[in-house]
């Protein structure tokens, strides 16, 4: 993995800010994982009003981590005074939502001054298995002013 | 639009079925709208769980209601005792989810025997204003014996 | 379709040239179509070194065609003294590109400062057939004194 | 990198004998590079006819070799007797496409039996330098009795 440089020395306090302050996360009961510059990791513990028909997570659950992942990941390399939001992405659904919870690897791959563009990797974990859920490909952009 | 053929006579019994043992749907509070073969709409009345930091809705759920939509209007078209996965979607986050509901307009470009092509259109909607909140294109695979 | 105001009244003039100068466009004889403010159509005449295997027009041939069409449509709308660049975009490939020609159609869904969103829809033509070759949704940046 | 296990023994030889019978791809120039189970890499010479008008690579080309990578890797796995074809795919352009040639890895992420994904990385490279042009994810079917 490559390494960054975060411009913003308090930039782990903004991650956990921003991820307190939106409903939906907190409503779904996502967690922070593991952080370091460029890298951000979501965890979403299993419940029963996140499934589909056949008792997995559902590909909406998975999708909201995926890009929250990436976004806080954009976020953690970006100036004081900033905020990030997505304007677009892709995800390839790989396997089912299997698991007692999944995780989300939220990852820079080219910083920039305007865009960042990230990848977000979801993996369904037990104590035992770990299962490639999704992938996906992300296009952040960095706003002036916008409070996160 | 392009009009499409049913091949379930019973095409509309099993998008309302399936919408309804979806948990994570219904603990969105997502509902019905319109149907026609190849084109269905689903519907999400504002709740303050489900916005991010502005109070918005959060792009979690617009991308939930999207794919779900464009889902449902593969699902309109396929033969019965068949079910749908989506295997990858896009979508461009055009402006904030600001409105009293998002409405989410699924749509078949082309069907096939095993993939079909969709799009799906989410706006917000107050009693005044319709904005274009975002715009995605999903591959959907038709699975034989898969229960929805 | 919407309807565009463009802000630099040679704007007609500035997608010609901007065609003109790209020798990839030029060596494959990408020819310009019809053209109006956020809406550019692109046409591509059958040669055989443009493709694949069975003797239709290769993929690669059709999404050069369709990226640059949506890159006109978003420059059409761009103030004078900017440039375009496509950030991202994404392709779905509905039909093999089979026809005398190829035509890509460019179209404007949001336009924005920064960022323009642009969809491309690519048909094959035959004196009595079209057929849906692939669609696409972009993202085009607008940069700063970028010399189309 | 994941290992795979090819189900062709002779998959080296279905991957040149297609490249080689594809004219576009023979027109442009692309050579193979390193092919492993999974794993293909094409290259492209400089040549002028290929650039835009600031004298890279034209983001067409780029497209074109990322994906015929993507879908060797993913023909690489097929059993005898079928074929792949794109069905879509997604690209983020990084950077510039600057250097002596271009060299696209194509790598399968999760293989099967009728879809397998990929993803395709590009770089730019001259004798001193190697920058990451592009990154894109792609969705490969396999069909039965197509000829590659």
């Amino acid at each position: 993995m490559q390494s960054f440089e975060p411009r913003d020395p308090d930039w782990q306090t903004r991650v956990r800010l921003s991820a307190a302050r939106q409903a939906f996360m907190v409503s779904l009961g996502v967690e922070l994982g593991d952080m370091a510059p460029g890298a951000v990791d979501l965890i979403l513990p299993f419940r029963a009003d996140l499934t589909q028909q056949h008792g997995f997570f559902h590909a909406g659950a998975t999708t909201t981590i995926a890009d929250s992942a990436a976004g806080y990941a954009a976020l953690s390399l970006f100036p004081p005074g900033t905020g990030v939001l997505t304007t677009e992405f892709k995800m390839n659904l790989l396997n089912p939502g299997r698991g007692d919870r999944l995780i989300a690897c939220g990852r820079v791959i080219k910083p920039g001054r305007t865009l960042t563009v990230c990848k977000s990797d979801v993996y369904g974990l037990t104590s035992e298995h770990r299962v490639h859920v999704a992938t996906g490909l992300y296009s952040m952009i960095c706003l002036e002013g916008l409070d996160d």
